[in-house]
């Protein structure tokens, strides 16, 4: 399916970014100096994007811009408008993202263009946690994070009107919205060529996906929900790629994916994506580091984050009411506050239960679909991914099948070991 | 709040109309003749727009066209939009609608102005429950049209583009939207100035519904799903006003307030009013007809809408599949064929009860709300409209408080004549 590229649209490679910010007055003030002066960097590591870091003697910043097609696929023609709608995400929140977000200089409709902040000395939580390095709070700083974002953007703050406007613009991210849809709700579930796993260790597995009518059903559910349920606007690709920390800042990147959609969406993906960190580090172990450090601190971070995303935002909810959902006036007595305590603690069980759900779908695609992740794909030896595949599938699986075992977070930290030492036993013959 | 009004609105009063349809080559023709040949009546007799039947010697059509303030009130500006949003109803479940609802013939957006087939000898269902007289299978009717435009419209069937575009255009609502927001979800549980019930027969029930912290809470919970859950068009006000009938054909009018929400919305406010106006029948009571047998027929019409819109609605999810939520392939073998008939049943107990949710609201908003509907409005004796009005108001509030009473529709069949005679019992003393 061909796309509109607008007439001026053209792909800025490192000289064409370079007279780009020379350009432009606030951006080249910004950097100091002038072009000889700067230092400019690619690390497009993602799928989708041409992103640059460019240093002046001044300061610095961060360009991002949509190619037409997928970056490492030609042959996959994506639209251009996901830039546009990583900002209008990246504006939604930032009234309410404490400064958990880049700071955004300057935006090109016609070139599909972004410019922040360059986030320095920040590392991605995903390689922190590959190299066995802990960011510290890295668990309440997302989770008070998700639950603002999420809070703010929901019906318990805002009226109607910002909600239908909004799904509006964000329709221009459909084609992405239709690759997550396929990509997490259905490819693992069906026989398609995008699907690949490690074979033949999880083709077991693979198939059990494709063929347990319960774990099918169950998807399909999740996938109605996912697409009927637009609670509030969700990043939706919030695993440990899109969190920039260091020691004492933690920053929430790459939205291109968002869109409203079940709040559970965003806690399920951290967590999933956790789950599979903590399931991946027996395999980098060593003789000075077994990682059961590292291993212990991730369910500890899964702990926190899902105390404070609980916690932030029913004190959001209890402090900032305003929505059209539980409109104030109704709970304004001494009962109707009583009532509404009850709604929220209720609802917030709500969002628990979906977001085990969402890290199930999380973890599954990410071991059997087409996208997966490095924290499994670093690891070399066919075996031991596989075993930390099949611990990370077989918890998933029983989040989708037995959500009744899972009624707190507590729960789920203590399955996590149960599930790891169990596939560790299995040896080479792992089954679901 | 203003609205923009396009340069050339202008609002058509009769001889305006009929220069219009003068002017307008495919509009004369269908009627034949010449202007003074035609014969032209306005039937406005809704809250919201100017509304014409014209007849010419050769055909008829019905003109619809929004004001710019509720018809009864300047003072309350409306948006003209909703003509659109109404052809864009129209259209959506034209392909679907097996014939139920009118033809379009034209439409002008600088007037919003709808030209439409003249609905002939059709009479409205109202009037007909107001007057006595049975329209056969009318229940049948609805629910089969009610699972069509439902089904057809939900990611069952579509895929995740069509909603995605569909919700950004019925934006364009946003007014009529909000405002059923409020006097529906919002309005009856608050003390507000749009309210209103015979008094003082129903003071302690319009008093419960502000102040029971129970009752506060599922209406809080039920404005959450309406806002949050877009699982297909609803036409939105399918109350007894919006069918017309005549023997052997029923159409579906006035879609102005549809937009995406829940799918049970639509049943349960075709059920919420069938019940006011069971409720309503002993006080049309006369010698010759104490109307006993008109309140049996209103119950069977419950029983067949819900009866066939649910078979209706699996029906066409067995054999038109297509949509992104249990997307087809995913169930393809016998397993899979299993367990996506269980999702369906499943899903459509769900709708039930959403339904039997939306039915109270229904008939709370009309007895202690703003907008009143004439099956009790016309009711001379206070307190035999009280007496009528507080049966309704009884069951809605079960409904609310104990749906674990009403797992089938059986239960609500056979809970309406005891509501009845509780409430007729109470005499002067109502109390919920």
């Amino acid at each position: 399916m061909p796309f509109d590229i607008p007439a001026n649209y053209r792909p800025l490679w490192a000289t064409d970014i370079v007279a780009y910010l020379e350009s432009h007055p606030a951006l080249r003030e910004r950097l100091g100096g002038i072009p000889s002066d700067w230092n400019l960097r690619e690390v497009s590591d993602g799928y989708l994007n041409l992103v640059y870091l460019v240093d002046g003697p001044k300061g610095s910043v961060c360009t991002k811009q949509s190619l037409p097609h997928v970056r490492v696929d030609e042959n996959w023609p994506l639209p251009l408008d996901r830039t546009y709608c990583e900002k209008l995400y990246f504006e939604s929140v930032a009234p309410y993202a404490n400064g958990r977000i880049p700071e955004l200089y300057h935006y090109d409709e016609e070139l599909s263009l972004l410019v922040m902040e360059k986030l320095a000395p920040h590392q991605v939580l995903r390689g922190a946690l590959i190299a066995g390095k802990r960011i510290p709070d890295v668990g309440r700083a997302v989770g008070d994070y998700a639950a603002r974002a999420t809070y703010f953007t929901s019906d318990l703050y805002q009226r109607s009107e910002f909600k239908i406007s909004s799904i509006a613009k964000f329709q221009r991210n459909h084609v992405l919205h239709r690759i997550m849809i396929e990509l997490v709700y259905q490819d693992p579930y069906i026989s398609s060529d995008r699907n690949h796993w490690t074979t033949p260790q999880l083709d077991a597995f693979a198939e059990d996906f494709r063929t347990n009518g319960r774990i099918r059903a169950v998807a399909g559910r999740l996938a109605r929900k996912f697409l009927a349920s637009p609670q509030a606007l969700v990043h939706n690709d919030l695993h440990a790629g899109a969190v920039m920390a260091t020691d004492d800042d933690v920053r929430i990147i790459d939205p291109e994916f968002a869109v409203f959609g079940p709040i559970g969406v965003d806690p399920g993906i951290f967590i999933g994506h956790l789950l599979i960190a903590y399931f991946a580090q027996p395999a980098y172990a060593t003789e000075a580091d077994d990682r059961t450090g590292l291993q212990a601190w991730i369910l500890e971070q899964i702990a926190d984050f899902w105390h404070t995303f609980r916690a932030t935002f029913v004190a959001l909810w209890r402090s900032n009411p305003g929505g059209d959902a539980y409109l104030e006036a109704q709970f304004a007595d001494v009962i109707g506050r009583a009532v509404l305590e009850q709604e929220r603690q209720a609802f917030l069980d709500e969002i628990f239960a979906d977001a085990l759900s969402f890290a199930a779908a999380a973890i599954i695609r990410s071991i059997v679909g087409y996208s997966h992740f490095p924290e499994l794909e670093s690891i070399g030896d066919p075996d031991r991914k596989a075993a930390s595949e099949a611990g990370a599938l077989s918890l998933a699986r029983t989040l989708l099948l037995e959500p009744e075992r899972f009624l707190g977070i507590d729960d789920l930290l203590a399955a996590a070991p149960a599930f790891q030492r169990a596939a560790a036993a299995a040896g080479s013959v792992l089954k679901p």
